[in-house]
């Protein structure tokens, strides 16, 4: 008879815009097997694309031997709900209205499956297997194509009283008409300067207002990874750009250090690859901006996860709760 | 031999800078005997102020015939840390640096003393005995001579990591040099617009713009309450008073909810004796600024705890916990 103490694996699924990624971790963050074949986009609908999730979980369960080894199955998806374990109308998934994801999965696997979104479970990665073990409270702050967050307070992820808190790339940074459009209909919102697509913005106006030839100068649809590419050669433009990300960037973790006084800031996705060219500018702008009770108490750190691992063993690390 | 159980009594003790209050209190709330005397200022040490404090507890105790009886005395005070029971580097008080109430009092009283700030404590008496009776995820915003904050996330106060979390007086709501100087040395802080000397700041700025004759037009050194009587009164100049104070708390109220998705928002102190013309605008201004995903979710709601009585009230829930 297998024990929950011979189960001493876990499945993270991390599913993307794009592509949805599996992985079979064990209790060191080591990923044993992983799959990431699954193209979000070509299942017409939910039913087949959960279909194929299990699918691909057979596999892997086959391939090393594990099947009733595994404690449970943790979902990163956007949009998803801890409480209800559906996933309620994602703007970036192909599917509308209300997918009941843990649900249908867990019955097809006969395993307990926990989803949250990807910023949660990038809290929950760090502090299992992350720069955040042994950490009570401290803020993972996501910076991709869009800016998320996973909070932690007392050693438990804020979920909320609907399970949707946490949405700090929505906190307004610049009020009123001149507030950039941001992708939720509002404007000014953080996410809208501090997303990689933020950035690639922030960088078409500085080039305008710098007018100074360099290394960006020619360079159409430029994106936040050519920004760093010019940045690292020394251009005048790219640092002027990093300066203003970062420095908007310490306003934001400023407010929220005034919120939850946590003990560290965790950076954590695409845009951290930048290291100190974002996090010296962050660092000097909380320390700018922080009210005087807090000042020097936080760190500033950037994720340590393997950068492809990351989602799935964030994902993953939500089965072990 | 008396028992916890028999210890069905608390204190609640409101620590100000101008006067100190002190009221015996039983589990529904009601207060069995109270001493508002101690003048905070009129003690040179902490030493003589803290034997003050547990002469007035004596004298309660055999005035009731309550020896014995009491479970613990709740502390409300400013800058005061509750996992260390110290006051540390209170600006509104007399006596400087790192002061060991909870340890100084409790040897006195030979009763077990808890502190925290007056926000904390004002969530901690609505969980308690007031509006938030039964709500696990809540945040209590105060609004009087500053701006303060007690923020409830499943059940527990958050105190943070170093016990000073929730100071979301001290947001920055309007960033750069135009933002108005704030008591903390920084600028733009949402105090220095929402607290009733912030609202006394907009009238001076509102009545030079708007420029029109009214009934707060020959009033000098206008206070909140001189504002309210002018709008109770319909004077159009105090209402776009309410009308901005109510929509920068809105704005602030968004971005809260962005972090911890409460149930409710509970205002708290002096200047919510306005009533519907502070909160309609607030209400409003939630509903315009909040993130789609919060929009209809979050009450915005003013405390029920009886004005004078809240803060003592507040202060005692503490010694429950």
């Amino acid at each position: 008879m297998v024990t929950n103490v011979d189960k001493n694996l876990v499945i993270g699924i991390d599913i993307g815009g794009t592509g949805t990624k599996i992985g079979l971790v064990d209790a060191r963050g080591e990923i044993l097997a992983r799959d990431e074949g699954i193209a979000t986009t070509a299942y017409s609908t939910f039913d087949g694309f959960v279909d194929a999730m299990s699918e691909v979980i057979e596999r892997l369960l086959t391939a090393t031997d594990s099947h009733g080894k595994v404690r449970g199955i943790g979902v990163g998806a956007p949009d998803s709900n801890y409480y209800t374990g559906n996933i309620e109308h994602a703007f970036n998934l192909p599917w509308k209205g209300v997918l009941p994801l843990a649900d249908m999965l867990s019955k097809r696997c006969n395993i307990p499956v926990y989803v949250t979104n990807d910023a949660n479970a990038a809290a929950i990665g760090e502090m299992t297997y992350g720069t955040a073990k042994g950490m009570k409270n401290f803020i993972v702050i996501t910076l991709g194509t869009g800016v998320g967050s996973g909070i932690v307070i007392n050693g438990q992820v804020v979920y909320g009283n609907d399970g949707f808190a946490g949405e700090l790339g929505h906190v307004t940074m610049v009020r009123g008409d001149n507030g950039r459009l941001c992708g939720c209909g509002r404007r000014g919102c953080l996410e809208a300067y501090c997303s990689a697509t933020g950035v690639a913005r922030t960088a078409k106006e500085i080039i305008e207002q710098m007018n100074e030839p360099g290394l960006l100068s020619n360079i159409k649809n430029i994106t936040a990874r050519d920004v760093y590419n010019a940045a690292m050669n020394g251009d005048k433009t790219a640092l002027e750009i990093f300066n203003f990300t970062g420095n908007m960037l310490g306003e934001a973790i400023a407010d929220f250090i005034a919120f939850s006084s946590p003990q560290a800031i965790i950076l954590f996705g695409g845009l951290t690859r930048a290291g100190d060219l974002l996090l010296e500018p962050i660092k000097k702008s909380v320390d700018k901006n922080v009210l005087h009770t807090y000042k020097g108490k936080v760190q500033i750190l950037i994720s340590q996860l393997k950068d492809s691992d990351a989602a799935i063993l964030g994902a993953s690390a939500l089965a072990w709760e």
